[in-house]
């Protein structure tokens, strides 16, 4: 089903270390002649005839005769390798002149540089790992935080692939029954228990129901998980946002491309990656350009998973009016509650608490300054970024296009349910209509079930006894393309382009 | 001599791959325990049981014991390894997380974070690596042009070393005779034949005075040529600056801690990197600041290898007068010509000869807009480079230190070379005495022979005939230290910090 490579593919090669100057780069070089390739250049006992996983030392012999440098080649011969091919590995010095040297030379000699992502993509080919694993590869690499990594990890263990897998061949037993069926259907036989597709069908739909509510979890995971630091001028963002992140200075990171008024950091507290975004310049204004900022900011807000919402005692405003009360309007009309999401958490803090000894039930007590509380504060965003987390061993959805497929997968599959639930639950099992019902606990489509069946575009106008075996089994097959099209058994050229697209080079 | 390192060093960890983000990563642990302790961390084939020069695939595994990532260890054992010692090279995804974490890992596991060059210093330090040779591995990495390379190449493969070391063995084996001599100097026998010494004094002395004159193109090879581009406002330099750098824009760096008001920018041609200094600004001013910018630009030029000077011909001033004119003062009374070391090759060039047809004797003749001529320039800056060059097989002094050692060494040599020239050379052999006056073709120090005996302190109060064989002894000594400052014979932790301090961390 994937795309087979020639078995004569060309050798191709890059250098796989990050870019720029270091004690050492690796080129990899990969390809049914890749060990022939590399012994034209290479001076040393020769690698034709060494043994797999073996490391030699030797020189690499520029055109001109001169030795371009002194390296150890590491042999992987196929199909144990990672791209499946026969594989060299050289360990260079990390010059940049060597490096960029190197692949001229290696081209010279009839390799060609690999593409964004083209060994992955040929140990896909190869069948070495399955497409979601592949991604998994780029995701593990781009991965920044412990709990990104844990489940890039995962995923590339395929984990989450032998989980899919293994509801999609439930899914194609079944479809394979009931299309077998469909070719006695004039002899009225039953291949295909309805009672053990409902069965089957709830409960693919609610594994995957589950999966698509991790997406958002699993991309805040991936991304870091936004936090806005809402309140007045001088409640003290900006000290809260510099203590928050001087502890963690290690780790810092600052990220491109965000806006001129408001900022953002990224942390990471206890594994999790946070992304601070300090939202500047909330005040009434009658200043346009200022409005626009003011907007900005609430749009940040109401993207925010965790909102902290700073007050500053010393304003005299401890009973929650004014620029303080986070339901008035003192944002120029704006009531800052109104426009903070329904999922999200929101931490109520008590800044400059060296300044004021006043309590405020409800609120953490925190001194941004001296560092007072923080640890407190610190301790709540974990809480709540985990609030939202599945449990450790629970797969996480955090791949886009993973989660197009779930979703696709899952209006399908919940085509089935609606097609069985209701007249053959009624008529075989009360229980599996019950359990059918439970599917609506992920939010993803329609829940399953009965009372969802006459929502369905193209049923609606059917009886229930209408429904034939043969739309079922072309919902079924459906879901099966989609859950397919995550781990690769299902894909096109554009597909796998777009994919490998996003690896780095010498990946 | 060397410091040697107690047999059972403490492993030491780093990543050696450059920083930042890539398709892998090399993590190298070195040590007598390198192998047993990142066993601990190993899940798979047991790596204490492995043999040298193999790779082999497993898990690392995090202290919590989750999988850290995937990985291949490629097993060195001493003696065979970089360092000599024990190593592992783990390659890992090269995502910072994991880099980080490994790293932490490792120390948590009983290996030490590497300073700055230590797996090359303890190379040194096992006698896998001269000290030259090590500062070339540095220099190697830091090489961007081919030419810096090659002169790394061969300082690497030790070529210099022995060359010094078989020089220092010579006066060495004459200080032993020398001293010989001295412990039976009742008896005034003579094992070191003064012709043979003097002999020997002056062709040491003739290859340190090459050496130290390579030390000027040497440190323009690993800098760069510093090329100037100087004209009146207007002639076209910036255009020529970007036409020369269009078309290597790949090799193309700009030079970060350039002064605001010249632009630096650094181009490959046929292999030598060239630093092109944009002098802007060079015109006749009463502005105090616009003054202070023409003295820099001055600084720049008396310092230039190779000096352009541009003239716009269709300012009317082809017949060299006024701004066009080098030995003009119309640079607020400055006369350029005065201002170019003696030292540099001026390429005098008539821009814009797409607007003016005429012809000026000595200059070439380019349009910096339309590219026309451009290749003749080219071919004007290598030729002016390589003219500075010593030969392809020659040795090249690219080090400070190098040269500073040299320098001493040649001074002490030149010494011993004045004691004996006169009254010996004139007593024994005459051939010999005129042999030692061509020393002074290197011009470093003094030139040797009977000339220069007067000037040298300490001598020159003294007759010719009162100058034993202890003083001369002593001088040879002297040279022969100075000599093994450079290979690392005579060195001291001192220098060897200050050395290694300049490699990056994980070599």
């Amino acid at each position: 089903m994937t795309p087979a490579l020639s078995p004569d593919s060309k050798p191709i090669c890059a250098i796989s270390t990050p870019p720029g100057v270091g004690g050492i780069a690796v080129a990899r070089i990969s390809g049914s002649k890749a060990i022939e390739t590399v012994d034209k250049i290479w001076h040393g006992a020769p690698l034709t005839r060494a043994n797999t996983h073996t490391a030699h030392y030797g020189e690499i012999i520029d055109t001109d005769g001169s030795v371009l440098d002194t390296a150890v080649a590491t042999i992987f011969r196929a199909p144990k390798s990672f791209t499946g091919e026969d594989t060299v590995e050289l360990s260079i010095h990390g010059s940049r002149y060597i490096q960029t040297r190197l692949i001229a030379l290696l081209v010279e000699t009839g390799c060609q540089p690999a593409a964004a992502g083209e060994f992955t993509r040929r140990a896909f080919a190869n069948g070495r790992l399955d497409l979601a694993s592949a991604e998994a590869v780029a995701d593990m690499i781009a991965s920044d935080s412990k709990a990104a990594h844990s489940i890039a990890v995962r995923q590339l263990k395929g984990d989450y692939s032998q989980r899919l897998a293994g509801l999609r061949e439930k899914l194609t037993e079944l479809a394979a029954l009931l299309e077998l069926e469909l070719d006695f259907s004039e002899e009225d036989v039953e291949f295909a228990s309805r009672a053990t597709l409902l069965a089957t069908a709830q409960q693919v739909s609610d594994t995957l129901a589950t999966l698509a509510s991790s997406f958002k979890a699993g991309s805040a995971i991936k991304a870091g998980v936004p936090v806005a630091i809402v309140g007045a001028p001088n409640a003290g963002k900006s000290t809260l946002l510099n203590t928050l992140l001087a502890e963690e200075r290690a780790l810092v990171s600052p990220i491109s491309g965000t806006t001129r008024d408001t900022i953002e950091e990224c942390i990471d507290i206890d594994g999790i990656r946070f992304r601070l975004i300090d939202t500047a310049g909330l005040r009434t204004t009658d200043d346009t350009i200022e409005q626009l900022g003011i907007q900005r900011a609430i749009d940040k807000i109401a993207t925010a998973s965790i909102v902290i919402w700073l007050i500053d005692p010393t304003t005299g405003c401890e009973d929650s009016v004014g620029v303080n009360d986070i339901d008035g309007d003192s944002f120029g009309g704006l009531r800052i509650s109104d426009h903070i999401s329904p999922d999200a958490t929101l931490i109520k803090v008590f800044n400059k608490s060296d300044l004021s000894t006043n309590q405020l039930p409800g609120y953490l007590h925190i001194s941004a300054k001296n560092g007072t509380g923080v640890d407190t504060l610190r301790d709540a965003l974990t809480a709540a970024a985990r609030n939202g987390l599945p449990d450790e061993t629970d797969m996480i959805v955090t791949n886009a296009r993973h989660y197009r497929a779930i979703t696709d997968a899952a209006r399908a599959i919940n085509s089935v349910i609606a097609a069985l639930g209701a007249p053959h639950a009624a008529g075989s099992s009360a229980g599996n209509g019950g359990d059918a019902g439970d599917g609506g606990d992920g939010g993803v489509g329609n829940g399953g079930g009965a009372t969802d069946y006459s929502g369905i575009a193209g049923y609606a106008v059917m009886g229930p006894d209408m429904i034939s075996g043969d739309i079922i089994a072309q919902d079924l097959r459906q879901a099966i393309h989609h859950l397919g099209e995550i781990t690769g058994e299902i894909t096109t050229t554009d597909i796998l382009t777009t994919i490998f697209s996003r690896f780095c080079i010498g990946k």
